[in-house]
């Protein structure tokens, strides 16, 4: 049946999942705050985001967000984290039907040490319309997306029956969408492919190649199933799209900001605006959290902090890694 | 203390493991049949595998195979899969003294479902000077070794000892060995990170992009973990740098020969030697005793074997693929 889906965001990923939608023929509107790139969306592009070359469907716009929002059936949330809270809580008080809210952003939510999703299920209460909160997660960039490589990923939810609706909203025959009810596990597998992906582009920063970078990427599963253990997540999780293949996917591509503030931390070209950094934020939340109180034994993590926050000297903290006894794996 | 090490093979990574040992001050000798390749190792040099750019340790070489293990400590096999009978056989008759093997090679042994590892175990049993053999298996492509990138890899062997042996010959700085003694678990690895590189190479030869590829790694961790089961291997070695880290490293990479031939597999530029592509034997072997009886669903190998072995069209294969009834995680 064709659905109304407002979706809020008109960067990257909010145009990536309005193709899927536009292909699946729904009734589909991208929300943004940029007029230009409202308008470009009218006409099948998104120059910011995809080469000119690309085709995109020519989208239904609006920068009214009432407008979007008015009658949906699903309303999908692609806006960066850290700006989330402000476009979330005034949606919440709009909503006056059934909707089903799909979100796409993960780590944690601002200020605290809780995920966007257990804030959004949280938030959420405060209206009975809303019937409740879907993630999508796993290897997708939203270039690959808009060229319709086949992608699959997790439909995220406690509640069984809401991720299913989800899963049929976006499955086609070069989509592909698996339901997922471990919560858990998914935001852990959300959070350290940030995490990972900052000290591989450090890796590559200093000059090291593959080899370096996949043995921190194998070193890093253990920690992560540390993490995801205390967290409550389960193991096999980990071991799916949204863990190890998300994982994989932004580690070991520049394509990510995270890679790209680790590649250049030991240059002069910092990124000035580390905000979108999610993985910074990341490894702030969990050291203090987690490995200075001694709960949690996080090496990768407690490694980037010393680098990052505390200015260690990075060649000493990789001879430090590299001649600690030798072990069994 | 200085070890003399026999290294039989002057490829890649005969010359990565060589350059390795050289650096931690043994008495190194490479064993080659190729002249004018030994001429080069002996000036540091190792065009067929490695850029004029690099300099490599300048090399002890010898075409002799008994000068090159008379009185070695160590031997090591650096020779593709498909030749390694004869040499190996030949080699162990000649032992005189205690001697520890080491072994690089992964996969089927030739002619047989039993893997390399296992075959050689059998066959030292007929000379009491071979202490064990120790096989080295995690992310390392030889090209990143001699320009000396960080690595990690493992040291497997049911023995614990012998695998300490070899882990301290390696380990330095800049190479890190853990021990292992999971050797089923470790093989199977070994042997899926070839098989599915092929199928990623043919994501690639049919213009898909990272998303499919990485889809591709992630369910393929599903059926390597029913392999593994049955087979006897530990779940946690699949985690680690031989299984997961491994698969990553070659899975994603076009330096892989697997990958290469699953890249042109659909193109009329064909691999004309697949001999050294050693995935293709493996699907065979694991479809002929494992999948084609019933004993275990394995739907990528399964898949494989239809596409190279039954010539099915391979968009109606993906497009089963895809469209199968939607499922949970």
């Amino acid at each position: 049946m064709r659905q109304k889906v407002a979706i809020l965001g008109s960067g990257g990923m909010g145009t990536a999942c309005a193709t899927v939608l536009e292909d699946n023929n729904h009734n589909v509107i991208i929300y943004g705050v940029d007029h230009q790139e409202l308008e470009e969306l009218k006409n099948g592009k998104n120059s910011k985001y995809f080469s000119d070359k690309i085709n995109l469907p020519k989208f239904q716009t609006t920068a009214n967000i009432d407008e979007a929002i008015q009658d949906a059936d699903y309303i999908l949330f692609a806006i960066p984290t850290q700006f989330i809270e402000d476009v979330f809580k005034s949606v919440i008080s709009k909503i006056t039907k059934p909707t089903i809210f799909i979100n796409v952003s993960k780590g944690f939510w601002p200020d605290t040490a809780v995920s966007v999703y257990d804030e959004m299920s949280k938030l959420i209460k405060t209206n009975s319309n809303i019937t409740g909160v879907v993630s999508l997660i796993g290897p997708s960039f939203a270039i690959d997306i808009v060229e319709r490589h086949i992608t699959l990923v997790d439909a995220v939810a406690y509640n069984k029956n809401i991720a299913k609706k989800v899963q049929k909203l976006f499955s086609n025959e070069w989509f592909r969408v698996y339901t997922q009810n471990d919560v858990k596990g998914a935001e852990v597998g959300a959070i350290f492919k940030n995490i990972i992906s900052i000290a591989s582009g450090m890796a590559e920063g200093l000059g090291y190649s593959t080899n370096t970078q996949v043995a921190l990427v194998s070193r890093s599963i253990n920690e992560i199933l540390t993490y995801n253990k205390y967290v409550g997540g389960k193991k096999s999780t980990i071991f799916g799209l949204s863990g190890i293949g998300d994982l994989i996917l932004t580690a070991l591509s520049p394509k990510s900001r995270n890679y790209t503030f680790g590649k250049n931390f030991f240059s002069n070209t910092k990124e000035t605006n580390n905000k979108t950094v999610e993985g910074l934020r990341s490894i702030k939340v969990i050291y203090e959290n987690y490995i200075k109180n001694g709960r949690l034994e996080l090496p990768i993590v407690e490694a980037l902090y010393k680098i990052i926050y505390m200015k260690n000297n990075i060649k000493e903290v990789i001879k430090s890694l590299m001649v600690r006894p030798l072990k069994h794996e």
